[in-house]
């Protein structure tokens, strides 16, 4: 086939994009440069996204805001951080005992997932794309050892998001502090404890001397998915090829994403040990009380929000299954692997 | 910034792609699929990619060849097939005991992997991209159970790729034999055990009638990674922004295949338990028995085959701290998940 002689050209466009993280995390806030990138190059330069970390556009979590108004068509953000607006954000991100990084992706891709949350969006002028997952988080720092449940009442806990519910009901005391003040607040024991990402991100904060006992796994994210949220009025002004970019490049942030923080973790959790942190699993005890406290929240979620409701349970069934698949292939590969002496 | 008035048109560029998988595999066949339609949006219709089925244009063993010698400017398949040419080309694919398919996309795209791989490659006129990954691969159906490492011995087994060399070694008879010829050959005895791919996949091949019992994990292939061969001429006479568009929408169709698989597998297995197959463990001795012949395999290709091991270094180096990491965050989270009653 022969291209017409004469063609439109596709418009020249420029959107800017917010996002929720600052520039110091290269993982998670990279990867709207990531997609930004690629979208410049396949365009020729002619659909340019800037990007601008937390707070240079709107605060990290005025975003949503932002996306719906149209001040900016377009944020990189982790979707759990607008539970206050409505506790049905949480899911396209990560809940507590929820799906890992690879079970969310296909939720999102080849479940109902995109399309509930996409429903739910609505409602907020926004369209969402998958924008990376962090895989499962690190537990936090703590100034001393969690040993049993009892340990984390009162505990002052600086958590993001979501989780705060559950630590609440634990009758933990969820606390909200930026990255840059968390390391001052544990040194001066204004807080028990902190989390953030993982080893690579974590390693930044330098937490370790103020609160050298490091627990695993975050249950409250055991794969939190980043999303891309796009104006609707902006993405449906888009030409049909500016909008397969757009598709295209998330995905392909998504991907690198994940590929990053599995492939930076390893060195800087041996790191991290080796300077003398304790890096200790939560004792099953703990996962147990924390999974009886997410569960309650989750049941009385389903009788105070129908949209909760409505995604939840697709979400749960999706999951309830992929335990059940993962349970007998993949862990039982990954299990033989990990069990090898001196591998 | 505006756009200059007058700008040269992206060229009308059409491309055959020969996969090696038939078109009945909506999964590892529709990644091909998925890849060359995102670019046809993207490019306006001016960068079309035809995708041809195993044996359309060459045969599905045929496509090294194809690209290496121009004749098809793609090409989709799993490297291992390759591994007669040279053993090199299955760690670029899946190994036996290697790395899961998150693990393997790490390596690939942030560790050494895709540069390690194309080094290879270029003696053969390719440039590799990320094309999918089915996850890890179940260990085929046996008309009799496998008990202990003794079963395998004398075992015609028909067995994709690079894992007959472990299998001969365990004294097993590796058969090559293509998908739509497998049931007959069991059915009739010719051969005793046959591995394909992953419960919906096999599911289409209905082999639980003649040969009842499904193992698992397919140890040879952890997690396949499928690749994109393009012809390195071929590729070099793109202008950039179809250079981008390759290289987004490879990730969006590597992301996409195992979400597929993800979502599709949990279904498929729960029907062919409930068609009264046995779906079993490999006990732990054949494991363990499988790892020693894959580590006396990997030692003498380490001396023979400078290529492998100068990639297999790389890649084993990785894999440790991945089996590391995974263990102590990924692994207690997924575990946890896993041990739930009532779920």
């Amino acid at each position: 086939g022969v291209a017409p002689a004469v063609q439109a050209q596709t418009p020249a466009i420029r959107w800017r994009l917010a996002s929720s993280f600052p520039k110091a995390l290269d993982t998670i806030y990279g990867g709207a440069e990531v997609f930004a990138r690629k979208i410049k190059e396949m365009s020729g330069g002619r659909f340019e996204i800037s990007v601008h970390a937390a707070g240079e556009l709107m605060p990290a979590l005025g975003v949503v805001d932002g996306v719906q108004s149209g001040t900016t068509e377009i944020a990189h953000t982790a979707p759990y951080y607008f539970f206050g607006k409505n506790e049905a954000f949480a899911i396209g991100g990560a809940i507590p005992f929820g799906m890992n990084s690879r079970q969310m992706t296909a939720w999102m891709n080849h479940g109902h997932g995109r399309k509930l949350v996409n429903e739910f969006y609505a409602a907020y002028n926004i369209i969402s794309f998958q924008g990376g997952n962090t895989g499962a988080q690190m537990g936090g720092w703590y100034r001393k050892e969690i040993k049993s449940p009892a340990d984390i009442k009162g505990l002052k806990f600086r958590v993001g998001g979501f989780a705060g519910r559950v630590i609440e009901r634990m009758g933990g005391v969820p606390q909200n502090i930026p990255g840059g003040e968390i390391y001052q607040a544990l040194e001066k024991g204004t807080i028990d404890a902190a989390e953030w990402i993982g080893p690579y991100d974590d390693q930044k904060l330098g937490l370790g001397k103020v609160a050298p006992f490091y627990h695993y796994p975050g249950w409250w994210e055991g794969g939190l998915e980043v999303s891309f949220y796009v104006n609707n009025k902006a993405y449906e002004a888009l030409p049909a090829e500016y909008k397969a970019m757009i598709d295209a490049a998330s995905g392909y942030a998504h991907v690198d994403m994940q590929a990053k923080y599995d492939a930076f973790n390893p060195t800087a959790l041996k790191q991290i040990a080796a300077s003398g942190v304790k890096v200790l699993p939560f004792p099953t005890t703990v996962l147990q009380a924390s999974y009886k406290a997410a569960m309650e929240v989750y049941a009385e979620l389903d009788q105070k929000n129908p949209q909760w409701k409505k995604i939840y349970d697709d979400y749960r069934k999706f999951q309830r299954d992929q335990l059940f698949w993962f349970r007998v292939n993949e862990a039982r590969f990954d299990g033989f692997m990990q069990s090898i002496k001196g591998f």
